[in-house]
């Protein structure tokens, strides 16, 4: 994401500098470390082109909306910010992985993503394939390094958050009931489990991988994931919103793709009106839970909920 | 692997019963315990259909070799039980997911596997990619369980031994070395290295994984990764041979795809005999390891190396 973005963002919403608080700076510093460490750790040097895939699946481009979830949540924790940034990148790369999939012929057959070819037009199917399972592998390794940076006992808590979003029960579970649903009308119930899992899932995952490099009491990792709960739903209702409202170029990918594709989406169901209503109502419930949660610095927390409501792109 | 197959290899090899050890029977029991463990944590339940191409992909086939690979490391050094069955279930589930990416058509294009239609022949490419995808997430997922069953400590070792085996340093990078290499003719050099990751990385670690479920020596950690090199490469060497000497019926896949894709194999390299030869020396190699590693009972390993050599299938 953008500095303009982020900014652009806050501005709509009002909201920007709260306490004094500057989300385009804050973002600037903390996007700089993870642009960084994702460089080095997804390596150029993975055989037979691997490394190249990898690397055009996962630098120069994307919001890294989850990446910056994690560092947030972590600083409301005062957790570890060596593990923080591991998961951060972790995260990041089990996003990127899904998002080469999902790009896939046999999946959505998109061709342009963040304003480039997709993976597979670029180095063939076969590479996007080998590319996508090798990120997600190199997310756990990630979160799974020699020595004592991170402690066993916060390695293992990153991983079972990680594996239990990105599998069965949240990402590629949504994305089979995504597949499923094309063409059919679901209701918001329905809809609402479909994206818990496919986008909301990875996204709850980034906060409390974040508040999990850290001491957080009961109270205040509930309320966290209530937080990641509402932010995660409202990423998708605006989303939806989006790919009925924007252009393509502002979006760096291929929009109203979801009518064409006779997808489900909250405008089907709510309309814009009600999804935009919806996504206001979201983000006061994640605002609340923030409240709730006891701790003191959330302002960047705040500020990214906020964000994710008001964003253009 | 059947009883059958497991005694047919070990009586062609003139040595199944050393010691009094019945690998047989050995296996017998363990492969209960894996097959009841596997049918247990891939779970029928994941929406729209993804569960039941998962449990297709896992169950129901497969010669286990890699779970029974960690479990005889496990025993070797005495280690804990329960986590080396979760690590023997996580092995197969990469295994599994690695298989059914590799039969799609943009990869080997293969429709038989263990005797039956690939997972996308069967139920669509997309599902096929999804489910494995949700196979290799849930593969980390039972290595970080809750409790205290499995020290996070140890949840923390197997996730980064498994991650590292299964990426780009491992077998992802392997298959794209492969991807690369075909139409090419490649040297012993080349295809050793080529192996080492695409198979040999995921059979060392299984070895590797039910190793770092106790508490081994250093001396007894080398001995065992240079056994589980030399069986992970004789493995490879020896399906090499089966593709050329076997039935598809035997075999339970395509015989002679190898040739048919113009892919470069220990045959095409050394040949017949001089493969045959090779085998031998690398089981030398692993049997000479594992008298090196000052591990009192490593007969079930000793029977598992030899298994891998004179196996038909």
């Amino acid at each position: 994401m953008s500095d303009e973005t982020l900014s652009g963002g806050l501005e709509a919403a009002g909201t920007q500098r709260q306490d004094g608080f500057d989300l385009s700076q804050w973002s600037a510093r903390r996007l700089e470390r993870v642009e960084h460490a994702l460089s080095d750790w997804v390596v150029a040097d993975a055989p037979a082109g691997l490394g190249e895939t990898m690397r055009y699946a996962v630098l120069d481009g994307g919001k890294r909306l989850r990446p910056l979830l994690v560092l947030a949540a972590c600083e409301a924790v005062h957790g570890n910010e060596a593990a923080a940034l591991r998961a951060a990148c972790a995260v990041e790369l089990i996003h990127a992985y899904s998002l080469v999939h999902d790009d896939m012929p046999c999946m959505d057959n998109d061709v342009l993503r963040r304003g480039k070819p997709t993976v597979h037009v670029k180095f063939g199917q076969a590479q996007a394939l080998l590319a996508g399972d090798a990120l997600q592998a190199l997310a756990f390794e990630l979160l799974a390094p020699d020595g004592t940076a991170v402690p066993a006992q916060m390695q293992a808590t990153l991983c079972r958050l990680l594996a239990r979003s990105a599998g069965h029960a949240g990402m590629a579970g949504g994305q089979a009931i995504d597949l499923a649903s094309v063409g059919r009308s679901l209701d918001e119930a329905q809809l609402r489990e479909m994206h818990r899992r496919k986008t909301g899932s990875l996204l709850q995952a980034s906060v409390m991988m974040g508040a999990a490099c850290g001491a957080a009491s009961a109270t205040a990792l509930s309320r966290l994931a209530a937080y990641g709960a509402a932010v995660g739903l409202a990423f998708q209702v605006v989303d939806d919103m989006l790919d009925v409202t924007a252009d393509s170029a502002t979006l760096g990918k291929t929009a109203g793709k979801d009518a064409a594709q006779e997808k489900p989406t909250y405008v089907s169901v709510l309309g814009l009106d009600g999804s935009a209503a919806f996504a206001r109502t979201l983000l006061e419930q994640a605002l609340q839970a923030l409240a709730a949660s006891g701790l003191k610095d959330t302002r960047a927390l705040h500020a990214l909920a906020t964000m994710v409501v008001n964003r253009d792109n």
